[in-house]
């Protein structure tokens, strides 16, 4: 056997049936997103290295960026993310653009990770944003969004969960305990890192970091406090709108969210599947008011989220709600061919079905009758058309509807409405 | 004045009213292969150099691509093109697919070409393949598909050509002339780069490439003959289909032909605006018959092409054909807030209007009636809903129809309802 070129570790192949559950996929976000009024864009594949470099994750850049330079010598990446893109096209049209401006987007991104479950090197990623606002009210629009598409796709609040928590409640609380600000952001990693370590390695991690024992006392105290919530205005006035907004069942207070990326100023959000076996973030984001200043632009308020399509997609296939992507012809007829020398009226008569208005295939050359009526029958198709000898010389043609088992000989120029009739009856 | 960072050469920002327009072209492209019977697929962004290696046109693979080794050593390239990627998908499930088989893709795709106008670095395709049948009929299938394109964004045969050849019709020539086969592609070569270049240096490079001054006139003696595709059985048998399919009045045969992948083993096409300015080429393709079994499959028979989404929007700009992208809202209804106190009372309402089907977006902070209206005005919204005190009080709504100038005030239950007519007359 020959070896067929291999594809590249960590991509897909989107064979006709997978296209049909990307496609649903994507139609449902354009569904959520353009409900609440936010307007499709989408940025470049490629962009420079510095547009990340200081407002990304470091991670992220440095070793997980599939970078390298152009035959122009230039430092090129493929995107590991929108948000550095988004608040780029901003700040070139900064003072032309209608605020607040409510953008989404659905594309592919690259990370170099290892690939495993629910994790590949190049995926696609749902974004949405509400730019030129800062507002509780604007935050809970966003949570009320995942809340929407949550619905949309069937996930009860028992299956998914939104875990929603501050930064600036975390600052506060460090700065009570005395933690000087040059050390936050790094208290701020190791808050984050805290369920994916062991107890004893965390609270030692956190002594060498030089916080003393009253401190970490202090932080665990805290993260603790389940009704810490309470002491600020903010995430109050975010649990207030979602209640008025009917999302408030999907979402929990929860200390432990903080998010990798140092860009977020105020609220921080990830929703996870709550009964699954998979235990990776669905999506992931938050507030984050200095981005735009960051690449160049005024400051402009900002809160957002990234959802990757890979986990939701596993997510929903556990649960049996990912639609069966089917192998199936868009096409509903298939217009059949009795010999070589009758093939020009076949393809004639596919051409008038199609102008009027029918997704028609033609067999693309003589063979057996049986065996174009199997290709239609495998292709989904619920009609075949037949125009042997009997009915060209007749002017006719034979309609077979294949799911009902019936046929019927027609004068031809009926035939766009009797299939049209035979097809509206699906 | 800061520096906004900038981006890549040769890449587009895709701003709401450029996407709408990006959109409008997929759903166009969509439209015209689903009425065909045409399923759509994708493939992975990344690939091995090695798949284009052999394959490709030379100048695409070691002059055009980009190109670059990742974090663990593998040469990975942004594809160039799609058709490799197809033959190894259909390679790797050869036995499972269901023939002919009629796929169609839109995506990105990189070039490393000096941008122009007409020409970029990152650009979107439409690949559409007909693949298992070898005949004139299904290689016309394509054509018409074009002629198909042409039709539905207006084109006349007045304003784009499709020019025809057959590879086997210049080889039999080619050979007729005693030109030896190991001449052939580069002689395919040449004829391909005479419209590009002074007829005497045309005819040097001929005779330089070791061609008698017999053969070099011989060769020019054929290529100007505009009946020569009369004696090629399967053009003619291509012209005839057309013919059947009403597509032909925007086919031509023209001798120089040839294209510059070197997979193609039969027919090959080309389109072109006739009165624009711009010169290119709309799209290309042709027959491919040994692809499949260059990246390690079973011989199977294909034929398609592939158009950029550069040259067809440029030349349906200046004929004022494409659609005017607006920066509007998806959105027709835009709640009001009439204060901080009454914030929720709006968030609740435009939640309602959705549940009940509307898009609807609700300003996201308390501001002054007239800038709230100034934004749904902006932002080509039809609706705006104040609930004031008195409104609150008595369980009502005011709607204000934005385009014709009225407002009533009703009860709120009633709103999605009133909403929803007065959108109607849309």
């Amino acid at each position: 056997m020959k070896t067929i070129i291999p594809s590249v570790k960590g991509t897909r192949d989107f064979y006709p049936e997978d296209m049909a559950v990307r496609t649903w996929l994507y139609q449902i976000l354009r569904k959520v997103s353009e409900s609440f009024g936010y307007q499709e864009y989408e940025g470049p594949v490629l962009e420079t290295l510095d547009l990340y470099a200081a407002k990304s994750s470091e991670e992220l850049v440095r070793e997980q960026s599939f970078s390298f330079t152009d035959r122009g010598g230039d430092w090129i990446t493929l995107r590991p993310e929108l948000t550095p893109t988004l608040a780029r096209m901003i700040a070139q049209r900064q003072q032309q653009l209608t605020y607040p401006l409510r953008w989404w987007s659905f594309g592919p991104f690259w990370r170099y990770e290892k690939p495993q479950k629910g994790r590949l090197r190049e995926f696609f990623q749902w974004n949405i944003d509400l730019i030129g606002v800062d507002t509780p009210e604007a935050d809970a629009e966003l949570i009320a969004i995942i809340a929407a598409l949550f619905r949309e796709v069937g996930l009860t609040p028992n299956e998914a969960v939104i875990l929603v928590n501050d930064r600036r409640l975390v600052n506060g609380q460090l700065e009570r305990l005395g933690i000087p600000s040059e050390q936050r952001q790094n208290a701020l990693s190791w808050i984050d890192r805290r369920d994916k370590m062991r107890p004893e390695v965390w609270d030692a991690n956190g002594l060498e970091m030089g916080l003393t024992a009253e401190q970490l006392a202090g932080t665990k105290a805290f993260l603790e406090n389940t009704d810490l919530w309470r002491e600020s205005e903010g995430l109050a006035r975010v649990f207030a709108a979602l209640e008025a907004m009917g999302a408030r069942d999907y979402v929990r207070y929860d200390s432990g969210i903080i998010r990798g990326l140092p860009y977020y100023t105020g609220i921080v959000f990830e929703a996870f599947d709550v009964s699954g076996s998979l235990r990776r973030a669905i999506l992931g984001g938050g507030r984050y008011n200095n981005l735009m200043a960051a690449v160049g632009g005024d400051p402009l308020p900002a809160v957002g989220f990234a959802m990757g399509d890979v986990v939701i997609s596993l997510i929903l296939k556990e649960l049996g709600r990912l639609p069966a992507g089917r192998d199936a012809s868009p096409a509903r007829v298939l217009v059949t061919v009795f010999d070589a020398e009758r093939l020009p009226v076949s393809l004639a008569l596919a051409s008038e079905l199609r102008r009027a208005g029918l997704k028609a295939a033609c067999y693309p050359e003589p063979a057996k009758l049986p065996r174009q009526l199997k290709y239609a029958d495998r292709m989904g198709m619920h009609v075949a058309v037949v125009i042997g000898p009997d009915e060209a010389a007749n002017g006719q043609v034979t309609i077979k509807d294949l799911q009902a088992g019936k046929q019927q000989t027609i004068e031809r120029e009926n035939a766009a409405a009797a299939i049209g009739a035979v097809l509206e009856r699906e």
